[in-house]
């Protein structure tokens, strides 16, 4: 029996369109489509974006990716989520697992194909990269992420705020991924650093309801959604 | 007369089903299709890209950018580049520029739009955006490019070598972008901080003549392509 492939698929930061052309065509031709499942039996973020490019025969396996810090709880889920591919893959399957943005920045892909190649060292597992939110939102500001000798730095906020300082002190632009636990504390660091007109903020980029911030002066409180990022372009 | 909006289309690294289905779209749609121009008459990377996507009355427009870095040289190329949009714009065309990897994040698309806006302030500009190769490299060596609380820098290697000492010993993730001119002082950088072995170098990541090199003890003096990249990942 040939073992089935695991496709991670970067299926972009929100508008169904921003597939790839390889995405579409890995994610049409796998007999099982996992995503990251929703809460509240609701649609996950990834099973929306490709909903219209699904076949009706295609299997759909939604996996559980509890939204807490401890490794121990995560570790378990990984190890279900892993078995549950697995079962297909074995079969001869493929399974594409769609994930939102790319498959290697920040994402729960990772830790799905890491944890089947530890349990289950023959899989085989490709990953098709995609489109980001950071490069998404520059985009839609009409703006440049980064020009010419820039140094770009990324912070995931929820863990980096302490290191919020030091970035914009040594990148000409930094971004903050997961910015809305955060927003008021980066708010007040960017006002010491003059930095708020140079700043903007993107709710769910390239979304239907996405909105867009621009300069932060008058901005210290915003509620932003989850899927928020801000980006700070001192040359800006 | 309605003007024709500049479409900056974000081709992706090099496998030409990396573009989006929304970067296709509008390709396909422009009646013309702008890129920069090769070397020496040959077709330039962008043009290879998409010559599989292109229709046949389509009108091919190669703009010249010069490999240069004289400001002057440079802004002189992009006015003459934006005229020849306009041209086309002005006369109600859509025209497409084809840029490897992302529109916004370091391209050349940011120069001819910025131009061609301030010449014709009524200038319709939309970007779409695509896949950089950072995340494409990551993705064909099999390596997230971050995980979890990872703090990533990304340096262009020409002008940042002088910083690599302060990134690598910051972020847990350094991407060094056109590392070929520079490599033999990165490794050498690499080396004292005892980075060699959580190191690796893609050339022409997703291309035909991809070349991954993991574990750089031994290779102190590689002779890269220009389209190569380097990435150090510390928990690696």
């Amino acid at each position: 029996m040939t073992l089935g492939t695991l496709y991670g698929i970067s299926v972009g930061p929100g508008d169904p369109e921003l597939l790839t052309i390889k995405g579409l065509r890995r994610l049409q031709q796998a007999s099982v489509v996992a995503f990251p499942a929703g809460l509240h039996g609701k649609p996950g973020f990834a099973q929306r974006i490709i909903a219209s490019h699904l076949q009706p025969e295609q299997l759909l396996l939604p996996l559980e990716f509890p939204f807490v810090l401890e490794m121990e709880v995560l570790s378990q889920a990984w190890q279900v989520a892993a078995k549950a591919v697995w079962a297909y893959l074995s079969q001869g399957q493929d399974v594409a697992f769609a994930c939102e943005g790319d498959v290697s920045f920040y994402s729960t892909f990772t830790y799905l194909a890491q944890t089947l190649q530890t349990l289950y060292p023959e899989a085989q597992v490709e990953a098709v990269p995609g489109v980001c939110s950071p490069l998404a939102a520059a985009s839609m500001a009409g703006l440049p992420i980064t020009v010419r000798q820039e140094k770009l730095v990324v912070l995931p906020a929820l863990y980096a705020i302490a290191e919020l300082e030091t970035a914009v002190q040594w990148a000409e632009v930094v971004v903050l991924m997961k910015v809305s636990s955060v927003y008021s504390q980066v708010w007040q660091v960017l006002k010491q650093h003059n930095l708020l007109t140079s700043s903007f903020v993107v709710e769910w980029a390239t979304n239907p309801q996405q909105v867009i911030h621009r300069d932060l002066q008058d901005k210290p409180d915003l509620q932003l959604p989850y899927f928020s990022l801000l980006i700070v372009q001192k040359s800006g």
